[in-house]
């Protein structure tokens, strides 16, 4: 499919949290924080994800037109009813422009890059505008240490347009239902929902089975990769830069330490910013191109996993 | 967009819940509630929506293979992470079939079916099982009558691939934010959080301004059908069926009252099922299947409003 990224943007948070800070509020050590999931610093934002996403937007949109379509990619919504990309539309001011929400948690910002080059490469739209924006900080139980400490809350967007040059080279996408209990916030719908007796304060917050993830992910994920790139006639030499969800450093240290990919081709701000939830992979994306990592014509391969278990990878022609 | 639906299915839970009984929930009596709603009886389920959704999707998958993508497109979800997309495809056996949701509330079927069906005309995949799965009743606050008796539950599906003969013909939605705060969930995310002091029980339930998004969806909905019928040179004598969504009585009968469609061009199942919300569409349109109202060849325009407040029209070759 012949699109292009033609802007991109984020909004980190000012305030910092260090390791420090949340080492007090889950009774470890900074030490244990910091080996264990790799982040030393995360943001927390005092504005809603509605406002953050918009910020975002609003640094991709600074030198261009308006979008003809919203979707709003996020992990968790700002309430359930109306979906966010209502709150992002109108905080944007851009009332009248189709919107509407894509959810695969972690890998929503994926999913929706698909769908939009979809719609655009079937004529539907010609410039969609995609936001993902999560503040995760929310939904931290410090009673579960590791998921605690890996939060941190971001927001990211990006602009597709047809193109000439630019392409998506290819897109596969797995949902293995199996470790659908691997990765959870159990409240917030039907399910345990307030009136439900046995809906208990836990399940308004981020629970994580890290290792039961990492185990599965690992696999899946190598496996995508040595067929994405048969089905492409490529080796990993012939990927410039890789761009993956920011699940934990342990788990982006494996595209190098088992995927085979150069440390230094591989994006990694977990250190500062944290998993961001489904802003993770748009704003490493868009530092990336920021710092000139990445550059028109590279080839950019975009991957990672989210709860479902779900795994998915983009080959992108930038 | 050459795109057919090859199949549909639909889940009706058995237990009925009349006006008669309702009223006394609601301390109105079931005139009232019939008088101002139009919904006779409703539907509701003692299973979640992930089990729902599998049930229509298994009647649609009856006599055919399985799909190669599961898009889930309800109102509400089973619950905040992951995604309800997964619940539906474990219900279903059918592990690593990609999965995702998308969600526009009333509207998230017809979004879905846009871009389902630009999803196989661009080539991305072959077969995809749209469903859509509300349990409004979860959600109904006894305190708000009139949203009250509206909501039932219900669940529906689809399966589109490529055609020669079936298409895609036309697709407009516009989201119009400044109705934003018309129809509301406002609990459920980031914003009315449990955590958060100023959350209140009312956040959990579902509240409507019925007045308010029926004054501006009639003027909304009424300029889409022109624009949407002088974009495709049709005029209403070339519309042989109209799916509306099933919000209430009123929103139905205006498309014969203001619209122009003659009363039995205009499938109306609001006074046995209520509005459900998301499946309201794909069940009066799996249901006049059934009841051959709508015949292959038949020109059908879909159409409705959702939280947001959102217009959707398609107009398809069925």
């Amino acid at each position: 499919m012949n699109i292009k990224i033609s802007s991109h943007g984020h909004y980190i948070p000012k305030k910092i949290e260090t390791a420090e800070e949340v080492s007090k509020k889950i009774n470890k050590s900074p030490d244990w924080i910091i080996s264990r999931t790799g982040v030393k610093n995360r943001r927390i934002s005092n504005i809603d994800v509605d406002k953050m996403g918009a910020l975002a937007a609003k640094d991709a949109l600074k030198n261009t037109s308006n979008p003809d379509l919203i979707i709003n990619a996020s992990g968790v919504p700002k309430q359930t009813i109306p979906d966010t990309s209502v709150f992002i539309q109108k905080e944007l001011g851009l009332s009248g422009v189709p919107s509407f929400s894509v959810h695969s948690t972690c890998l929503s910002f994926l999913t929706a890059f698909h769908t939009a080059s979809s719609l655009i490469e079937s004529k539907q739209y010609k410039k969609i505008l995609i936001v993902s924006s999560d503040r995760g900080s929310i939904g931290r139980n410090f009673n579960e240490p590791e998921s605690a400490s890996l939060l941190g809350d971001a927001a990211a967007a990006v602009i597709l347009e047809p193109s000439i040059n630019s392409q998506v080279m290819s897109y596969k996408m797995e949902t293995w239902s199996e470790g659908a209990e691997f990765t959870q916030v159990k409240g917030g719908g039907t399910y345990r929902h307030p009136d439900n007796p046995k809906t208990i304060d836990n399940d308004h917050y981020f629970t994580m089975s890290g290792p039961n993830v990492y185990k599965m992910a690992r696999k899946k994920v190598y496996f995508m990769i040595q067929k994405t790139l048969k089905a492409n006639n490529l080796t990993i030499n012939d990927i410039d830069f890789v761009i993956p969800h920011q699940a934990s450093n342990t788990a982006i240290q494996a595209y190098s330490k088992f995927g085979g990919f150069p440390d230094d081709k591989v994006m990694n701000i977990i250190a500062d910013y944290g998993n961001c939830v489904s802003a993770s992979i748009p704003l490493a994306l868009s530092i990336a191109i920021k710092e000139r990592k990445i550059k028109r014509g590279n080839i950019v391969l975009l991957i990672g996993t989210g709860a479902g278990l779900s795994v998915a990878s983009s080959i992108i022609k930038f």
